[in-house]
């Protein structure tokens, strides 16, 4: 693959519905801007002050939603320059869609677990994924 | 449709996958024997005792997932005969899958807010959705 095609990180606002008994919170729709076929969903928790960092997928276009807790993401392109980072979760509650071919690591911000949804466009595949130490970039 | 076709709610084992810093928590494939395409995921939070009842869909397939909390999920066939009662969340981390034309409502059991992730084949349309109010069926 090209990983100088489509390097732009999307951020999406989402929706929390007030209901009553519990309110409905909107993730990811298959007209939505990023969304590029569904693979696999999966939960990553990330507990207080850990760090995992850092990754990069090959293939993988990454929707990430922190419905719980609240997580730092920070991106990275393959020159090693920042891309961005950026605190989602409760509070700031998002959707961060990234592209193959971007480093990421995050930390969990929150006194309690922080749980982070993937809704990934293709399934699980450990060939398609670099990782490197925390030490490799700053975390900034 | 009719509604007498494909009436079987299935229930399906979730691995939960113990990594340092946080375990990583399978939610759905699109391999998996029930997935039937991907059109819209959300978040519905049930509070602490409080009762969701009653819905059903006449489209929508959905695959209910309980990664924060406990929750108890109620299903009538259109005879209003019990189909079956089954509590998923932490402690019993499953996936329901259940086929359009089913009567559902659900409880909330943990002492905090459980969240229910539905991973939905269809987007949100309120045209394919009955609902009915609390004293229609027995919560069982």
């Amino acid at each position: 693959m090209d990983l100088n095609k489509n390097k732009t990180i999307h951020i999406s606002p989402l929706r929390r519905i007030n209901v009553e008994g519990g309110d409905v919170l909107h993730v990811i729709r298959n007209t939505d801007h990023m969304f590029n076929g569904f693979g696999e969903a999966y939960f990553s928790i990330v507990q207080p002050g850990y760090v995992k960092a850092w990754k990069r997928h090959l293939k993988m276009t990454m929707n990430l939603i922190v419905p719980i807790g609240s997580v730092k993401f920070i991106f990275y392109d393959e020159s090693k320059e920042l891309i961005m980072k950026i605190e989602i979760g409760e509070k700031n509650y998002r959707k961060v869609s990234v592209p193959p071919g971007i480093w990421f690591g995050f930390v969990g911000l929150s006194k309690h677990d922080s749980y982070i949804l993937n809704i990934a466009d293709i399934l699980h595949d450990p060939s398609e994924v670099e990782r490197k130490p925390v030490s490799y970039l700053p975390l900034v």
